[in-house]
This record gives structure tokens, C-alpha cells and sequence, in this order.
């Protein structure tokens, strides 16, 4: 069975008082499917992945493997800063039943020591259960991993693919030339779908598929024949996530709220987006699923 | 009759001694129009138009008219801090016949100001006599013109379009957006050609032109019809220039020899390619030539 | 007893197989002691306190206190991303018997998001049950703690000071100006030290204590005395540092080495230096060490 | 005779029109000598030197040679991207009666190409008439001369000194270190006067001496004696230039009509400072003059 190619970086709920509310993660699961969701990344940076406490990624992970069965594709996000702390989180994502985990560069103490990037990859991919996917989010990081770096690391027989969230389509179009045709690269960009599909990316990653899942399978369906034909669409979705995304993920949490999620409170230090802001996203969200 | 979509950042010539070589000039200018250049930019970036010295472009736009008539569309470049030096290069390059002026951001005493660059161009815009052409190229400047200041500047009469060297394509699609649809974008890198054309650009103008005509006049048509048959090509140029661009100025005029152009010496600080370095560059120019 | 004004950035010893070897540590503590240190900070960056696990930090701590006794002024380093995580660590580092934490900005998913970010160290000041200091260090988060941000935070009167490890001496002052006199405020970067010192800073606390201690003690007091004094002992250390720390944490372990601590391996994906520019350090460390 | 040790970055003046104001630029350098002034570098980049146009040089550094006398150091600034462009004003300098030329780093076409960079600087002194200072200042130019180029640059005999305006105080230490004693380092940002004479600076050249002549000359003299005790005065200092330069160089002209000298219209496109910004500007002028 084919990897799906729109996957929501869902968000994670968490209750008010900063708990896993996984009744809520239960509900989003169910609702994206019904939306004809096939595939979810599950605890990556939308989904407050750094944020999460050991155990966690095991629990959204095998709530998510309970709620849709083996038939939909599940990747799980690691962010780690030492090859043990991101095997222990492999280690979970294995149990839960995951098919596949999504590694966050590291940075801290390998901050521009792209050799230690590349060691720390290749260490992991040797030792894990689960195919790695490179994550290089410079939104995030504030590094983006090099283009060097992803050839060398695509050779691995471990390292399946590649989410790519710097919103560069030309980069994407160099990382395709540069990795083998079955190394499967995700763009995590919203404005930038349409022309990755069209610089060959295999699919896209994003945290607008929360709220406006229609528009962005729509969009790459689209793009997949004509890059053209995907303009007008890629424009309105464009507008929608600049708005959305300049307040982060509480912006997020907000639009996916309007769409019908249950996305619960942020872990402190982010926090939920005053009503009004949240009144003006909803809207926009609502305007924009007439659109698709 | 429509502006042509492809056109050269065309080299300039020198003597060693660095004189303007009008002779050579007047060569290129036949060569690449017999290989069905239907316009050029004379003076801009890697024609060295920073370099260029008092009365040296109405001498470069004047040569050119009189050598392809007037048929031929002529954009010159115009690098000017202040109002007044701009606007005394528009009237060279009016007086030497040119269509249209190609206006580089200033940047020094207003570097990040950019209500001081709007006025800049708006002032330029309402006296000149020619049709003004916007030109934002972040790695000659260190600056990059803001989308909400190009969307501003659309509006003026007398400004036509814009040449973008950021070689972000995801941008050139958002400008498309924000400006009228006769506002004409050009993309100035190579690299992005494929994808700026996918994301509406109207066509290209680059340094690639001077020593691979066919190929990038032959790569926007594909694009035209279809990104992804665009793609291939794309992947040999983005190479070929990825080794040539690498040496700067004086790797786009070794990589222009060996396309038969005569394209002379470069102005100190810079200076003429190593000949060893050239003479990988000519089989790369030729081994490239194959490809188109 | 007022705080000691030099202390090091103490390095955490790894078994070979990456667990803590509390035995090396120990040692670390009492060489370094016995050279007239009189205060450490346990478990920062360059005490890889990114890489520490739950209850590291607590073991550290409490071995420290251990074998120092009261006297010694022990602060310890808190690595997190949300209030949570942070207050989890501000709890080992009591339990260990610490006198203060430094708590380094968090990032990724507040990244720029200044106000998210004083939200962070005020929430956790306000429930802290040590004193709390804030850590700007940008070669580790390419992030800096904004001025404004330092002068608000400043205020709250369990937010006792800061380190910041930027190296630019000139903010420092700004920094001494905006804050009141009982703000500690310590540089975190060896170049930086004499003119922190000239500019009003209370201390250092650096990755060369470890393994200059005589050395970077002795310029802190010539510096307070007179900047101008400083300068010589300054150039030699800045030429130490430069060479040591181009390596990293592995820099700073084989460097530590050379003056008789045990530093023990760092976690992967860092790895011990390779021997021949470990041997290359010491022969600059034997030195440097003459000098003082 | 030795050289002063704080000169101003004087202001141009020009009137409504765009032209030389030279009766306004006489009265400004007989109001700066009548207050002290020893030295003047005419045409930087607060000179608006950048914008200065063919003859201007040479204009104003005969004026001002013709108002001083020959006991007055006279350095001239030099803006331009070719070695011709740059000796045609050398010349200029040169034929004015300048005592030395201070030479901006050239960018645009060599940007980042740091060794075409230093061949520009050999290039010119090897011929030059006078004496050339070497001239980085980031925030115009957005490139920071490397520390190893301005070492190999210092060893040139005819290449004494340099401006650095990048307000990294620690990097002027290590300049001082990396070039020979009589190599003269003038800083060009006021917030680091103090440490940069701390660091073994030589002097300053900065704006603030248009609009604050007797603070910076006290600030000097105090920070050779002791950083310590320059240190007060440096945070009124820096207070003031803040408010004042985060206008640019409109801010500065506001600042110098305050200090009563005539600093005339910049030019476009530039403008006048409106009228409320320069009143609170001037208060500020004023409380600051009563501190000194």
C-alpha cells in the first residue's frame, strides 16, 4: 500500500491543566479519517513534540493505532538531543505501533556541526525498529539541515525519506535530483505545497491539513497534474495559513478548533489565543472550506 | 509586441586595461540574437553595472540599439544610492535608446529602511521617461525587497515589473498574487527558473543566458507547458550553473568564452578566471550545450 | 557570603557507555576546589545539561554538595522547553542541594516569540523554590534574550541575575545600566571577560575554567582592578579558548584533560576528541597555564 | 604631531536642492574647532559619502583645509566598488588636501569574496598618494572585514589603521592583538567607545561628535585613564545616540542643528527628520550637554 501523500502534523490536546486529553485525540483521529484523512504524523513539532513527557509519544501513538486500525499510516515525531534520548523515544513509538518515526535534527551542543548531524542519523537509523525520516524544521531549530547532508543520508538503508519545512520548493527540487527516486520527501510548508509537488516532493506534512484538510488534498491532488491549475487554490490557502500560523500553534489550535477538532489548551509557556483573535481565524477558516 | 521571456543579464566586455570593448559588445549582441535572444538587459548585476562609470551605459544601450534596431527590447540597468545619480543613469539609458530602466534597490544610508526605498522608487518612477523595472537581488545587496513594498510600488503607472534574484520561488507565487496581472515578474536566479515560471512568473532574466541561451530559452517553454517536463532540464542547468556562479562574475564570463562570446576582462577587484578553472567550466558549458 | 565571581561551567563526566561517573566528577569537584574555586555551575551547557537525563541533574548536585559542603556556592543548569519540564528539573536541582538555577531561554516552538518567552521565567520564578537565572547563550539556541525582555524580567524578585554568553561586551553595559545594582550579572564568553569586566559585569562563568582556572581567576581580578591590566592575560586566554573550544564540548574535555580533571566521554552524538589534536590542545594548555 | 583622538563623522550639508552647502559646511568646521576638535573625517558615511557625487570630495576637503589650516587632520572617506572608481577619489582627496583616505569596504559584485576584498585594499594603497584606513561598518554595508584580512592588510605600508563601526568591542581587542602597535584602530560606534578604548583602541570617529563633541572628547579621556570611570558617561552617551541614530542619518542632522551647527538637507532619498522628532532630539541634545 502506497504512503498517503497529505498527512496532518496533528496537534496534540492537552486538558487545562497540561494533561493528555486522549479522549480529544481520539475524537481528531476520528474526525480527520472521516475528512478522508489516510495518514497522521502524530507528536511532531505542530504537535508539540518537543513539549511531550516520556510515555506520552507511546499513548497518542497506540490511542491513535486503537482508534483507525491497521490500515492508516502513522508516523511518529522525536525530538531528542542525544542518541539515547531519541532512541528511548523510538523505543516508544515502536510500541505504540507506529510504522514509521520522524527525527528532528538536533542542535544545542551540534549547532552548524553537521558531521555529528549526519553521525547522529546514521547511528540511529542503524539501531532502530522503525524507518527515519529526516526532519530539518529551521522555523523550529533554526537550522536547516545541508543539502550534503541529506544525499549522504538518504543512502542509508534505514533513512526512508525526509520532511522538509524551510518553505524552499527550488531546495526540494535540488533534494529530489540528489536522493535515490524511492527516497520520499515531504514538504511541511503550506505556501510552498503546489510548487513542491511540482519540484517532485512526494507528499506534504503540514499543520493546515488540521484545519483545512479538504483544501490541502484538493491542492495537491491539483498540483499533481498541473502545477497551474493549482495556483489559485495554493493562493487562498497561502492567505489562510499566514493568518493561522503568525500565532504559532495556539493560531493553530485556534483554526483547528473552528474546523471542528478538540485541540485543547498549549503547554505553558504557549497559551490558548484570546476569543477575539480565535473569532477572526475561525471565520477564515470557515470562508476557506467554501473555497475548496 | 509582447516582451520577450527570456532574456541575458548580459556580460559586459573590458579591455585588460578596463576600457568598455564596444566591439565585443556589438559581437555578443549578434551572437546570442542569431541564437533567437529576442531582448537583453544591458548593465545590470553581472553586466557589472555597479561598476560601470559616467556615460559607459547610454555607450552599452546605444551600441546595442543601433546594432539589432528596433525590434529588439533593451532593459538597462540603473545601481544608484541617490535619486539624483539614479536618475541621471535613466537619462544615459534613455538617450542610448533603451526601452525600459532595471532599478537596483539602494541600500547604504537606507539599508532596512524601506519607506525610504518605496519613496525612492516612487520618485524615480513619476519623472522618469522610461517604463521603471523593480530589481531585487539579496545576494549583490544583503537586502531583499519586502512582498508588502513590491505589492505597493505595483500600483504606480510607471512601474512595469520586477527582476527577482532571491531565487524563491514560493515568493515569486505570492507577488504574483499581490500585483495587477500586467505587473511582469521576472526571476533572476537560475536555479528557480522551472518553478518561478510554475509559480506565474512571466519569464527570466539571468547570467545563465549569456553561456546556455538555448537551454533556459528552451527550459521556460517546457515550464510553460508543464513543470514537471520541465524538471530534467532544470537539474542540468541548476548544476551547470551551480559550478559556473561559484566563481562569480568571472565564472559567468569563462563559461560565456566558451559559448564563443567575447566577453573580455572584468573590472578590478574582480579578476579573469584561472585557466585551469575555465577551462573545467568550458566542458561543462559544452557537455550542457548536448543536453538542449 | 557574597557569590564568588569566577566559576566554571563545570563539564559532565560519561562512561564510555554514557552513563554519569559520579566518582570523576567528584574528582573534578575537589581539583578544582583545591585550586581555589569557590563556586560551580553544575549541569549547563557546557556541562552537556541538554543531554542530561531525569535525575542527573539531581545526582550531580547532591554529589557536589557532598563533598564540598556549605560553603561552596553551587548553581545548576536547567535545560527545558516548557514550564513543566522546567520545574521538574528546578526540583532535582533543590532536592541536590543547589543554591540557584540558570535556566537557559527556551525555543523551538516560542522561537522569537519574546513575550512567550518572559512568561516562561516569570511563571517559573514565581513557584521557584531557589533563585532563578536567566541563560542567553545564542552559539546553543541561535536565540538572544532580548534587553528589554533582561530589564523586565529583572524586576522579579526571584530572578537574581544572568549569565549571558553572547560575548558582546557592549550589551553587557547596556545590560548593567537597565538592571539594578543586586542583578548578578556573569559573561559566559571567555574572549569577552576583561571588557565584561570593564563594563560593569559581577563575574564569569565559563567553559575554560575547567581548564584554566589560575588563569581566568587571575584576570578577572587584574580586570577589576584595571582594565588596561587585563588586556595581556586577556589576549593569551581568547588565543586558548579560540583554539579549544573551535572542538566543541570534545574540545573543552580534552582541554580539561590536559589540566588533570577527569571530563570523562560526552554523549553522542558527540564523541571524544581524536588524539592527535587532543595532544595539540595540551601542549596550548601547558602553555597557557605558564603564563599565568 | 599626533593624531587627535576623536574625530567627527561630519555631516554634509546640502541645500534644498541636492547641492553643496560649502558656507554651512565652513561654519560647522570652525563651530567643531572652536569647540575642540582636532580632526575631521570629511565625506563618510554620516558624510552621506556614499551619496557624494563626482568633484564633491574634493570640494569639501578644500574647504575645509582652506577654513583649518594645515594643523587640522583632514581624512577623507572613499566609497566605491572598483579600484578606478576608488582612485579617481583618492585623487580627489588627494588634490583637496586630505591627510588620509578612509576607504569603505567594497561589496555589491565581491560580496563575501573576502580575498578580492583584501586585493581592492592592496591594490589602492600600493598606489595611493596618501595614507588608506581600512573601513568596515556592517550596518551600511551588511560585510564585516574579517579579522584575518584586516591582520594581513595591516602589514601593508601604506595601510595604517582602521574604522571599525561593527560595536563588537571584543573583536576590536583582538584587532589590537592581531596587528602591529602603530596600526591605528579608531572605533565608529558610540555605545562601545568606552570599552573599545579599554580594548586598546586608538581613538573614535563618530557620528555623535557632530551633535556631542564634548562628551565623547571627556568620554575618551576618561576610559584611557580608567573604563570604570568612563563607564557613566558612556550609558548617557549611548542613551542619547540611541534615540538619536535609530533615525539614521535624518536623526544625526536633527542632532547637530541642536548642537547649533548647520547640517543642511540630506538627500534623497533621504529627508528632513519631521519637525516634533527633532524637537524631542534637541532636548535630548541639551540635557546631554549639561552631563558632560
Amino acid at each position: 500500500m502506497p504512503l498517503p501523500r497529505v498527512l496532518p502534523a496533528l496537534v496534540t490536546p492537552f486538558t487545562r491543566r497540561g494533561e493528555l486529553d486522549l479522549e480529544a485525540h481520539r475524537h481528531n483521529l476520528r474526525l480527520l479519517a472521516s475528512r478522508g484523512v489516510g495518514g497522521f504524523l502524530v507528536g511532531g513539532s505542530t504537535g508539540e513534540g518537543p513539549y511531550l513527557e516520556p510515555g506520552e509519544r507511546e499513548a497518542l501513538v497506540a490511542a491513535a493505532r486503537a482508534e483507525l486500525g491497521e490500515g492508516t499510516f502513522l508516523m511518529c515525531g522525536v525530538s531528542a538531543e542525544t542518541r539515547r534520548a531519541a532512541e528511548t523515544q523510538v523505543a516508544e513509538a515502536s510500541r505504540g505501533g507506529a510504522d514509521a518515526v520522524l527525527v528532528l535534527t538536533p542542535t544545542s551542543l551540534v549547532r552548524n556541526r553537521h558531521q555529528a548531524v549526519v553521525r547522529f542519523y546514521q547511528d540511529l537509523a542503524g539501531r532502530a525498529p522503525l524507518p527515519v525520516f529526516l526532519y530539518s524544521v529551521p522555523p523550529v531549530t533554526a537550522y536547516e539541515l545541508p543539502e550534503s547532508a541529506v544525499a549522504e543520508l538518504a543512502a542509508h538503508p534505514n533513512i526512508a525519506g525526509m520532511k522538509d519545512s524551510g518553505g524552499n520548493a527550488v531546495r526540494l527540487g535540488r533534494l529530489v535530483t540528489a536522493t535515490p527516486a524511492d527516497f520520499l520527501l515531504f514538504n511541511g510548508s503550506t505556501p510552498a505545497i503546489c510548487l513542491a509537488v511540482g519540484a517532485g516532493a512526494y507528499g506534504a506534512i503540514t499543520a493546515s491539513t488540521n484545519y483545512a484538510a479538504a483544501l490541502v488534498t484538493e491542492l495537491v491532488q491539483r498540483a499533481r497534474r498541473s502545477v497551474a491549475a493549482g495556483r489559485p487554490l495554493q493562493a487562498s490557502l497561502t492567505a489562510l495559513a499566514a493568518a493561522v500560523e503568525s500565532h504559532g500553534i495556539p493560531g493553530t489550535k485556534a483554526a483547528a478548533a473552528a474546523a471542528r477538532l478538540r485541540p485543547g489548551y498549549p503547554r505553558a509557556p504557549l497559551r490558548v489565543l484570546p476569543a477575539a483573535q480565535a473569532r477572526r481565524l475561525a471565520r477564515l477558516v470557515e470562508e476557506a472550506a467554501g473555497v475548496a
